[in-house]
């Protein structure tokens, strides 16, 4: 989408990347290069915690990784052969060093550390159950309430009160657990959030959120965490089991469209061919006669292409992004602030002068640069500007990991598709269409639904959503929202199936 | 290029990067903007001097131009209506605080500040001559021999001196001057790099080194710095007369293939358009059979696009680079050195698997990345690699403002086609010829010769190389380059045009 | 003492100094200036946090008040009328950003904020105890334990909480605990600290840690808190209370003798005027034959004067100190060692050749500035020096707020006096009696024992030492030290007495 | 002086502190100790340059030498076996970076850097001339002429042409200069600033402006630089000879008074025993019938000192200076300015209540510190304050090496001796006398004159002051200044005097 590259207010943000190692002598830096592979799922925070099976240690701080960690001391002093990391996008507010992950608590007897990708949707509901009956939280962040469930758990060992803590929370989620002596990975009953597993060529195992990460590092891909899944990994290796077997899997659709790596695949499909087929699929269903397509870089190049080649027309470089990063100046005048907005993104008229263009974005959040993007096209001479947008219109907030909670700056909630043309001033908007989405993304998924979540288009949502009720009461209550039953979870998780190095890339449990 | 992309030591950089304006409110801030449009032009050094007709003020640092600017304050405390800024590329072992620009000078009664790109060709000559007759240098940059010509002249105003000055120095050259009453804007008499006059909606004029940067600051653009010319702007408007009249057109070939923005235009070419005609002619030049066309990115993706035009093949994005900068560290094994370069580009096996790949790169250097990139490419799966480079083989340094003065790391000037093919390993090699080349630039120039500096390429230097000359007495030997004569200069500068603005963009010298 | 001053490891230190306001609309401005008069109290950490009666705002730091607050916006961002601040001591390997303080602790319905000074001698304990029952600490400070107390208390209005969590607790400590809608002031019922209420000219109520801190914000003394009370300040005014009846005096001798300013006052009695009392003593139990004294500065000039003007000696500037304070580089050999020190204290051989010496010392923890000073002086022509310092031998480690919890570096622990005066290459040595330090420091107390704390020099400890005991139980066996009994508590608090302003200066308690 | 430590804008400033050594191993780590002791002399700018023999590497920044060399690489990056160093003070408006010094200059073949302590009286007039036949000056400093002319004249060697530009030069000057293969150091022919040789234990020479200096980096002392002297130190050893004959001998008096350290040796004098001396002629010249004796800390207390053994009253703390630094914000009111005041000296109530006080000081400028010391001093209850100032009034501008170049802000310039008791609120105000000054610093000087600089008391300048002499044309008019001639100066300097490392420490030349 356009309008994080261009002002990252308010735009559609990922909550977060996560990336953990067992067993490596350089864990520590193996996680800075994984993290650096997720850093576009977080920008505003990054930490790393490592093991040296006796202590953990951890350093965090604000900023990009590379700022985080520009004095290399800083990776040089977390030894040990096991890390965990996180890359954050922090919401406005709360960009305390506190709430920066992995969270880290120290016990007199034992030290945890955390990492967590989702948003839980009970969390305000469960941190007030903890707060009233004495417990102090250190950070805003709901991750935290996980921490205080295990530790006030009256199950015996550590794994049957993380399990306990897992089957009270609810949202999405994919953590990461250190201990000195194991790492545990967890994901959500609903798969919400892409989480994979590697190998290093030397049989360590890695667990992270895309496979992109995977490739930086040299590791092989082994299999997708499957909802509803516990894994352990220490020195005696990986032992996968179910927290719960009530399971459904809807991982959301935006990871396809806008979140994920090209490079990344998820549940088996590669993220880039994905975009592509948005691409072809938008022109199945809304072609217009033109001379050439633009994409809105760089999100929107996959789907861009994708249509060039559907329309026969050529992919043109109409838009062009600086690379760079700076800061731009809270500007006074109106002048001024397009001139930091064109800092980030510049039209072509070489290239547009004269054509009837279609503009390709992935999608459209508030529309506010999608106006100043066409501005900018007709200023450099485009006669005409047709935008077509590779996913269906944001009418519903999202409540499982993704920073869009209210609708009120939501364009498409708000306005018809026609208004929404007048005011981003094209020539013809269309969008595409739920089906055609869920038909492109093409996930090998034979379970009920369609294995996706698309809430924010449709307002189907997988799950009640707890705390967040009362934003979509009036929606409910007009019909335009449902909410599938929460899966009855017991705490029966099945056989623990301790798995071979040689076994695992055998898996074929999707 | 992707070597420049994935390792920064010893590949091709360009100089520098310079803008100017006079007479607007916010001039600095202005500057500013223009610089971050024009930082892929030099990225260890930043700095701007302001004006406020009384006092020239200086910020400058070390970095990007973000990082030197991250507190605002400094912007702010550039007060004044006239600015000049420079983003600087230091080459190792002189990266001091002094050689960043604009080099400023203090005198009990005036105040000189100056921002070149370029590289003087007899600096070390003049520098020696003026410190045996008593000058002192503050840096060690080449540029500042021009500050002391101008202050040893004995020539009767200030615009004599610099004059003088100008007709002094060989080698490549457009200089901003800025003093108290005047900005000073001069480009060499072979135009060796690009230089663009702009002017802002209220008529206030620019002077920077691409048509990019005026676009970000909604300046229009108003005509190109002829060779030999001398541009002066004060509070009476604009006076353009040229210091010289033996000038010829040499403009660095490569900004077209690989140092300007796409969205740049220089002499009325667009640098996109410029690279997909490389492409396409590259295609016409050397076809091979192959399934898709892959891209080095991000520079080598006009040309990726033009050849995949023409090829009627897919245009895949089968590498992905990775947008944010973090550091590498220093690694101690192969391993994690590999880890490094994957932080920076990656192939994606879903897209490249089981493909025959043709990779379009804009220029091998040393030859170490493409080497790195097919490997990549095969152990994603790639079947085979055809390498194609959008512009000729490297085989002579450069020495008119680019940081290639030798050539014992240049692959192309040690290795034949066949060698380089076997190291890169690559299926097949080929690059554009000089003459594809030229022709897909297609600079609208009537002069004698083709308006090109192509000396990289085929060893014809449009004029003698002073101090560097024994870099070169081997292959003049051989008879393998050789060097057009200075044109005589003259102290004859042509009569002042002062132009009113209206009919400044009527100007069609070229 | 000497030696804090030049060397910072295993030195006496101060655990910290607090300091309060109430109703001020620059309050975090007056807790700056009021924390920079208890800088000596504590150099490792700094923090205030407002209060604008909605919201709390942190900001804290490592190293110096100054550089933390270097940045002017720091103390800006911290809006409101009520503040407290905090100077820390840090111990080594706890000097993590999250025990400086004041802590913070933000629930989801309300905030606190958090300072102390001394130490909880019960805290391990409560701590075990607390996590066992699922509590979290963010901190390894002991005085996060007090906030978790609050937390759990089934008590009905939070200054019951605070009641209850006060009488749970035990060992030293000063606390200041702050509210969106109060400030609240707690001394432990032995009254370890020194803590004192003040009244800006305007009305507004302060309390901190030392008078001196009163003085430079231009406030008037008003009380010294008393052991055992609960101070409520708010826009009612102030509330004082006593949350036990069970209290002692026992404010630590060593107040007087190192830790305060001389310019502050702690229960009537002026430290400097003590010191000059401890000199005088000094005198009259070890005179020497001498031509001049020279007091270690800067902490033993006040009793340096006072033992000259008894002895009717000159009091020369025998020794210098550096008041700026510079990093010392971790030296490789004992050369480059001695450098380091002297950059710090030197000896003026034309002050000191040729005389005797009597060098007045505060105190001696190591013995190895000692030892170094007196080299010093001896090899700047001193032909005598007589060691005579201001307080008895340190036998026994503290455990009530002070840094020396372990006796195996402390020099009188491990050594005859003789022993001592060997070591450190004095002519004579010897020491201020117990009596004659008690005398001297001539505090108004009625009640039973001295008023005040003097285990360490006598063993005889004012309460028992809970986690610690273990530390001091071969002494005990030998009946070297002894214990107090706690004095029985029972949650009886008197009447609040709300007083009138007008009645606070009347106040005669002492 | 007080204004110094409570206000550093327009008071009383030394000009800079230096120090060089040659031939140790770690010679950039000595000069940072050695700088660290001459602190005092400049805390706005701080910069080292080492040499190994080879290359010379700089490195300065603005600030205390603590915050300027934070990071130990700093000190690291400084190889090689010599090194001179600066700590500096910076008038307002001159404090760029490239005024820092050592000043550095690169030539193509030759490096020099260079330190000076002092003020040159003909550099405008120089800077000027040089300017004018086409010099480039890189700093605003003074200091920079030097190299101009040593790079400008013609004469034979480095050394010729360094005798030549420093009979050029006037004004007070201790230079030292640095090149790859020796170290010079030079001081004006009338010796304005005090400039020591010393001898680390193993016979490395240092050269330095205080003999604290020596003390802190274990150096003897050898000898006081002689006025006229140039001294060159390179492997060969030391070799002294004089550039000029023309000398005498005038040492700023307030270098006694009030610049150099208590613990400084000058040409034989103690720093602070003259101090004591002239606190002790003070009392002779003024007693005055009181209870206590209070001095300004630090800078008054050997003076305080001097004043109380004479009269037989005690020698009080009524002063407190906090002996941390923090920096104070720019307060909107008077009341917050007060306290920033507040926040480096308090006076004590318990001290100077009900006393009539002598306030002992070394110097008043502006007055405004006086006026609010007496103020606290009254407010603390004192009965009576009797100023006594340990110096003669300061009537005349300096401009030999001291910030006091107009006589607007000084106080005694514009008053009456009654008139300034009243604005002080003093009961009595007495200044030390010009004959009693001389007499307790006691100089062992047999030549012309009394070998002191009173210009600042007496308006007897010892030299002309060439660019100020407009500043002074109005008192030279009404007869209250005069100027001695300059010696005529002679291009004859005597025969070297290579002095053996065993004769150094007989020379007795004083």
């Amino acid at each position: 989408m356009a309008f994080e590259q261009v002002e990252n207010q308010n735009s559609l943000n990922e909550e977060c990347g996560i990336f953990g190692v067992w067993g490596c002598d350089d864990a520590a830096n193996l996680t800075y290069y994984g993290l650096h592979a997720l850093q576009h799922r977080g920008q505003e925070g990054a930490g790393i915690v490592a093991n040296n099976n006796q202590h953990l240690w951890q350093e965090r701080g604000l900023g990009l990784l590379g700022d985080v960690f520009r004095d290399p001391q800083r990776i040089k002093s977390l030894v040990g052969t096991a890390a965990i990391g996180h890359v954050r996008y922090a919401t406005a507010g709360s960009n305390g060093i506190e709430n920066i992950q992995p969270l880290m608590v120290n016990f007199s007897n034992e030290q945890y550390a955390l990492a967590h990708n989702g948003n839980l949707t009970n969390a305000k509901t469960l941190r007030k159950e903890l707060e009233e009956s004495g417990s102090i939280f250190q950070s805003s962040s709901d991750t935290e309430v996980l921490l205080h469930l295990i530790r006030r758990s009256k199950a015996e060992t550590f794994k049957e009160k993380l399990i306990e803590a897992l089957n009270t929370v609810r949202g999405g989620f994919a953590f990461l657990l250190m201990t000195p002596t194991a790492m545990y990975a967890a994901l959500d009953p609903h798969g919400f959030r892409p989480f994979v597993v590697g190998q290093m060529p030397d049989g360590q195992y890695i667990v992270t959120s895309e496979t992109a990460a995977l490739a930086v590092v040299g590791a092989r891909f082994v299999r997708d965490v499957q909802p509803g899944e516990l894994i352990k990994i220490d020195d005696n290796g990986i032992a996968i089991e179910r927290y719960t077997e009530n399971t459904t899997l809807n991982i959301d659709a935006m990871e396809y469209v806008y979140f994920a790596r090209p490079d990344s695949n998820i549940y088996g499909v590669n993220v880039h061919n994905a975009r592509k087929r948005m691409g072809r699929t938008l022109f199945q269903e809304h072609a217009v006669a033109a001379d050439i397509v633009v994409g809105v870089p760089n999100s929107a190049l996959s789907a861009t292409a994708g249509y060039a080649e559907a329309a026969g027309l050529p992919n043109e470089m109409g838009l062009v992004k600086n690379q760079y990063v700076a800061r731009t100046f809270i500007e006074p005048t109106q002048e001024r602030r397009e001139r930091a907005v064109r800092m980030k993104l510049t039209a072509v008229p070489d290239v547009v002068g004269g054509k009837r263009v279609v503009l390709v974005d992935d999608s459209i959040v508030r529309g506010t640069t999608s106006k100043f993007i066409i501005r900018m096209l007709r200023e450099a001479g485009a006669k005409e500007v047709h935008v077509r947008v590779a996913s269906p219109a944001f009418r519903f907030p999202s409540f499982y990991g993704v920073d869009m909670q209210t609708t009120e700056e939501l364009m498409a909630a708000n306005h018809t598709k026609e208004e929404m043309r007048q005011i981003i001033g094209a020539d013809s908007l269309e969008f595409l269409s739920t089906e055609g989405l869920v038909a492109a993304i093409n996930l090998p998924y034979q379970g009920a639904g369609t294995g996706l979540t698309t809430a924010y288009f449709d307002g189907h949502y997988p799950s009640p959503i707890y705390d967040f009720q009362a934003s979509l009461s009036a929606w409910e209550a007009r019909g335009e929202v449902d909410f599938a039953p929460e899966p009855t979870t017991t705490y029966s998780p099945t056989q623990v199936r301790t798995l071979a190095k040689q076994d695992l890339h055998l898996e074929g449990e999707q």
